[in-house]
């Protein structure tokens, strides 16, 4: 939307009313959280370089989308609603176009798809649909996290959105550093109870165990088995995040948490962004554990994060559940196979970008990476400290964006990591972004 | 939505892990504000009693609303991308189906039209696009709110909305309660004061000058150029909420707190869900307040909304913009003259519904209301209490549904009131949903 929205927008002092001038202090001090403006950085910083190559956000390749297939999911989920749900034309008028049902209307849809896609089975009612994974993470953190000795645990690096989300809602956050198979079960525990040492309770761990956001790594099945365990045993949640899960290297799945998960800890959130589309803004929770309520009857989880839901943003939008509902009917809600084009190009980009920085930094040339098995993102090592100023050479000097892997430590460490997503670009423009890469890289290098 | 969500989805505790069970003591004590409940309530009470007339929900009415018009939308907005913007294909594609600025893509189309249809003159940096209002509220509260010392005002009895995201995010609120003409400035200055001695900060005040939720009433020009001076001298901001203003019983229009501020005090909330479809879920809020950065730069209050948000939703769907910006496009950023239909549909339901009543209740029947002037609600005092109970007998014995008043009291009172929305309904049967209603009462009121 450049064209729209002129890089920096100028505020006029004559057109704002002068009167009320606030300052950082009069704001929540979440704004002043660094995560914040770097996703707003992360989001933004392709509209400031236009003409650059970007390896920074983690955005879906736009060629396989059409913009004149929308009308064909939106025809596809009327007929759905028509035929399937046998709905006359007052009804689906009301599915497209009036305030819908808080939980979702495509509940029903999308617990058929887990299920196909990820071996997970809950009841239609136990789904959440949310505005996209972010107001998923919201609607979890607000639910279980009662008081401020309620204590959040994430893999460090980690995500900027959790961290985000928890310090809107004023929760407090620890890291659990990751190796190079994400985090270590022991570790889980060891700082669970340092948590509890200090007399405040770890109440959930936050996750993406397949190709995590920023680092790439993901967790073996032994891990995973280990991890539910250990949640199990510390009594603490686990809120597992899965955007990439489809995007394997080789076709080699690794269960989900919640497929493996007998002792009901996880709450799943799910995603469209990258399977389907991101101007959707439509994704997930799965959260069927039980709720007493005061009147002696249970009800899911999902329904206490519909409740906040309804605080938050009502519902999610009838228009864009309906695009993806169509979407989900035609797959016949199997998205993954439906995904096979999708799933082949990021696998031939991470492919190529693997390739082209071993041609571009043979061993000895200083830059190091790590090789993750699927996924949207590699993380470099470099002999010089990727910071935002060095970002801003890369990008007016040689064309190329990347992301600082130092933003998402939680510990000040990173500083000399740097993030590729290599799901945004073409082939050709990755080969030659990667070339720019090692341009930057060199004058970075090499003493002036 | 009711064929793919039977009422009262009932958990199978086969198939949900059985081992975690949380107790309402387990959650965010906002899960236990009766607010929450009510609005989930107000939201699906139609679902529940499909065959009932429905004077219960503030939905729009979706006779005017026609599915096959959306691909319309969508291409009007498409159009307006290629031809006003000059955007080629690979940009329209991005702005249909990519992630989005966080501030929103259709800024630009809402500053023309509040400035065409409101005299609310703000630059388009100053527009945040929100997932509903809804949204709009969450993200000003959390702004503004630096702490447990700041304190909201609202009018009593209030739209349960606000005061649901401030318990969310844990902030304290106080009612200011209303006369015919909404809340008397002189009282909100007595709160305010209140709020102060006991060391706390008067942070903002909350509210709809036109035809509120659920009081139905509006304030006197003279009424909110005083409480506008009342809110600088006392430094709160205002929280202008206005989902109604354009439906006026009669062609005369009040100006909104946003045009009338000099001072800079208002954040203005709009909302698309009853000049557009509600199904959009697609409102925002204007912030053209000075922010000072610490690098020494300004920003409008705009962007630290935006930030927050992309901690919230990351940005609003796509998809549901382009239909509205296709919709306002169409009507040349003119909703207002656009709605003209809409406007007298409303219009005239009002009338109808006060005549109803009128013919129903004669003088001494000890059954009152209060006359709108304009929007959807109507608010009758009746001679018992009108609590869920009464609800439920209305709805069951003779189908018709209402809201009772006292779950928007914040003082405990309201329990001899309901609200009757007269949006949702055709004329013939809010004609025949009155006469139900009468017998209701009658029911109520006579001895058995």
């Amino acid at each position: 939307m450049t064209a729209t929205d002129p890089a920096g927008v100028v505020l006029d002092p004559t057109s704002a009313p002068a009167k009320v001038v606030l300052g950082p202090e009069d704001l929540h001090r979440s704004l002043e959280d660094p995560l914040l403006s770097a996703m707003t950085f992360l989001n933004e910083v392709t509209h400031r370089f236009p003409d650059a190559i970007s390896f920074a956000p983690g955005r879906p390749y736009e060629g396989l989308f059409d913009p004149a297939a929308i009308s064909g999911y939106l025809d596809a989920y009327r007929e759905y609603l028509e035929r399937d749900l046998g709905l006359d034309a007052d009804r689906v008028r009301t599915a497209f176009f009036q305030y819908g049902r808080t939980n979702g209307q495509i509940h029903d849809l999308i617990a058929r798809t887990v299920a196909n896609d990820e071996d997970i089975h809950v009841p239609p009612g136990a789904v959440v649909v949310t505005v996209g994974a972010q107001e998923g993470m919201l609607l979890a953190l607000r639910a279980l996290f009662t008081g401020p000795d309620d204590v959040l645990l994430v893999s460090s690096p980690c995500y900027v959105g959790i961290t985000g989300a928890a310090r809107l809602l004023d929760i407090d956050f620890v890291g659990v550093t990751e190796d190079e198979s994400g985090p270590d079960p022991s570790r889980v525990a060891e700082v669970a109870r340092r948590v509890r040492a200090e007399g405040r309770r770890p109440r959930a761990l936050y996750i993406v165990p397949d190709f995590a956001n920023p680092s790439g790594v993901s967790m073996s099945v032994q891990r995973r088995r280990e991890l539910l365990a250990i949640a199990e045993a510390e009594g603490i949640f686990v809120i597992e995040d899965n955007p990439y899960g489809f995007f394997t290297a080789e076709d080699v799945r690794t269960p989900t948490l919640k497929s493996l998960d007998t002792s009901g800890v996880v709450i799943y959130i799910g995603s469209f962004a990258k399977s389907c589309f991101p101007g959707a803004r439509v994704g997930y929770v799965l959260a069927d554990q039980v709720v007493r309520t005061r009147e002696g009857g249970a009800e899911p989880l999902a329904d206490s994060l519909a409740k906040i839901k309804s605080m938050t943003t009502v519902n999610t939008s009838a228009l864009s559940q309906a695009a993806i509902g169509g979407l989900l009917v035609r797959a016949g809600c199997r998205l993954r196979e439906a995904n096979a084009d999708t799933i082949s190009f990021y696998r031939e980009n991470m492919r190529l970008m693997l390739a082209e920085l071993a041609r571009h930094f043979p061993p000895g040339s200083g830059v190091r990476w790590n090789t993750p098995s699927g996924g949207f993102f590699v993380v470099v090592t470099v002999p010089f400290v990727a910071d935002e100023a060095a970002l801003e050479r890369s990008a007016r000097e040689f064309g190329v964006l990347w992301t600082p892997m130092s933003t998402f430590h939680l510990d000040g460490g990173g500083l000399d990591r740097l993030r590729l997503s290599c799901s945004y670009v073409e082939p050709d423009r990755l080969v030659a972004g990667v070339r720019r890469f090692a341009e930057f890289v060199s004058a970075m290098t090499t003493r002036e």
